[in-house]
């Protein structure tokens, strides 16, 4: 096995047919698209093509679809600009978000601007709504609830539709970070409650640094970023054209075979997991297993031995790229915030796998087959 | 003649180097650069790579170069976070800035942040230096100041050494938009007194959606982004690898060929300048022409007749590309910020024409061929 990649919640290998979509805008078609001469007209309509394209995919309406360079972005724009600009006193969140969610809450709240609530988590990783339901009921209408849909480590997914509910009963505002499950999952946002989504190419096949922002048309924002007035003001800079064209084109290609690859890659977790659980007595999942959870994600415990506290490095090693936590992190000491909040005995090493339609049955056999090794 | 392409200021035509270069990111090496398995260490050595070109071709250090999605994004960093970190209350600039330093200026205006003073400009459109010196002697290190290099409608060209010596004098923060002479100009920042630098890849044959800030060490700033804490936690979100790569190519090769560029450039502006005043009697530069003026921009001033006030469609159906201000806000009927600012007759059509190494003269007799046409 040459090398085998199982960390595509992190980033995944672009889909040829979407670089082929792109490269046109790579040679012929370079212009500004807001010229207005013949160069800048065809850009700009290859922009508007594809904000078409993702308006259709997640029924919403072209007016609320906004090109940025990527989830983190998004994510700033929402949380910043919806404070800013409603004035907003309270967000309600869980300690297990992603940090481009947190930490954009961090400077909120230390710029004496919000307070910042967290909800209580069961053992599996599941925020407890009931108490999202006593506190907006104290906060209403000065309240942002950012909670995301399927979380990036342990795989949990949110009941988004429940969360809507319970965020228009009070009035409030609800962003959810939809980055690992944009393209992966269904979103109708004529039957979602959600005012603010996020989307990032590269977690579908697509190119990396570029995203969207969904902002729903009875919640809009005004811009974090200021200038050309690109995106109807929303948000300034020449397009990302290349971008912009191979995201749409990801998007539509993973809404074509959603079911195909859904069967697919879900197969290949339960495989993978399986196959982990008789080859090393002890390992355990992370957060929910099933259909709470993302079928890209399985996020394993695995019992102590003299191998393990090395694991990913071991992995590696073997030419098996996974994951401890989100890439974002995985430089640093601190270990996961995420499992950190779970009940994990302490020395227990977790190990992230996350999978695309572009791994198979072989891999994931030489990959427990190493680990079978290290705990042999 | 297929199709003229004279608005390289808006953006030019991505070097067929820098493609090639920018390609293996898309096949082959395609990890997030913050996961530490194999996949992650590539991608992130070659966005180490990519810096040290860009810090050395400066003469800056490495750790004062962090890449954004362009030179829009990094006016917001600037201008927002340095009002913010270090709380600035007045801000010095022109009106004839480019609205990604005008618009986010004016949100700090109308947020009670700062107050903004717009220097006076002469009939070539340069502000007076010695006003800024006389506000700075009142305001002191209290104050931004944000001049641009290069005009993008006009070409004008600012002495940014002597503003940086002005600044200093006063110890004031200079933040100069380089959009336009970055890679077009040597930049030497051990000499320039400027603490704040921005960089877009599109403006000189790289790809669209990447820039960088030039951040000096002595005048750091707090992230607008936050998140997972890439570029040195200033500028978190996954990066935009093949951009990066694609930015440092682009750079490595307009260094490498500067001088051969600028006179092959220059002759290409003085040449139609030249064809331009002899065909068209009454035809007039805007702004500066010659030493202190890009030499990739001429914006000339046309005559009234029934022809000239649809210039720029009647180029567009002749298959010439040019430009009636920025491109960002020629799709408005505003017409252009900059020009309003000049002494410029009421009823004249100014037409920019912005030029690269990938234009020649045969291209040039045909627009001013055309021209004539439109004025005989």
């Amino acid at each position: 096995m040459e090398k085998v990649y199982l960390d595509n919640a992190a980033t995944t290998r672009i889909d040829p047919d979407v670089l082929e979509a792109m490269m046109p805008y790579f040679t012929d078609h370079f212009g500004n698209p807001s010229s207005i001469h013949v160069y800048g007209r065809e850009t700009k309509a290859a922009i508007e093509r594809a904000r078409k394209v993702i308006a259709k995919l997640l029924n919403a309406s072209v007016g609320e679809i906004f090109f940025t360079s990527g989830g983190t972005e998004t994510a700033n724009l929402v949380l910043q600009c919806a404070v800013r600009d409603y004035k907003l006193k309270h967000i309600i969140t869980t300690k297990i978000e992603h940090h481009c969610v947190l930490h954009p809450i961090d400077a909120l709240v230390e710029q004496g601007l919000v307070e910042a609530h967290y909800l209580d988590l069961n053992d599996k990783g599941e925020p407890d709504l009931d108490q999202l339901d006593k506190l907006l009921s104290k906060f209403g209408s000065e309240t942002l609830v950012a909670l995301m849909h399927g979380n990036n480590e342990i795989g949990d997914l949110l009941d988004i539709d429940r969360v809507g509910d319970i965020c228009e009963a009070h009035g409030a505002k609800f962003f959810s970070d939809t980055v690992q499950t944009m393209a992966h999952f269904p979103i109708d946002l004529q039957k979602t409650k959600v005012h603010y989504l996020s989307g990032s190419a590269h977690k579908f096949h697509g190119p990396k640094g570029v995203g969207f922002a969904y902002i729903s048309s009875d919640h809009m924002l005004k811009p974090l970023l200021h200038g050309g007035a690109q995106e109807r003001n929303m948000r300034s800079g020449t397009e990302n054209i290349y971008g912009i064209v191979g995201l749409a084109k990801a998007m539509e290609l993973a809404h074509e075979h959603m079911e195909e690859h859904q069967a697919y890659i879900s197969d290949l977790k339960s495989y993978m997991h399986d196959e982990l659980k008789l080859a090393i007595p002890g390992v355990t999942v992370n957060g929910n297993y099933g259909e709470n959870s993302l079928y890209t994600v399985l996020n394993m415990a695995f019992p102590k031995n003299d191998n393990s506290d090395f694991l990913i490095y071991n992995l590696d090693m073997a030419n098996i790229a996974a994951s401890a936590g989100s890439a974002c992190t995985s430089g640093s000491d601190q270990g996961s915030h995420v499992l950190n909040e779970l009940p994990i005995e302490e020395g227990i090493t977790s190990v992230r796998f996350s999978f695309s339609r572009m791994n198979t049955k072989a891999e994931i056999d030489y990959v427990v087959n190493s680990l079978k090794q290290f705990f042999a």
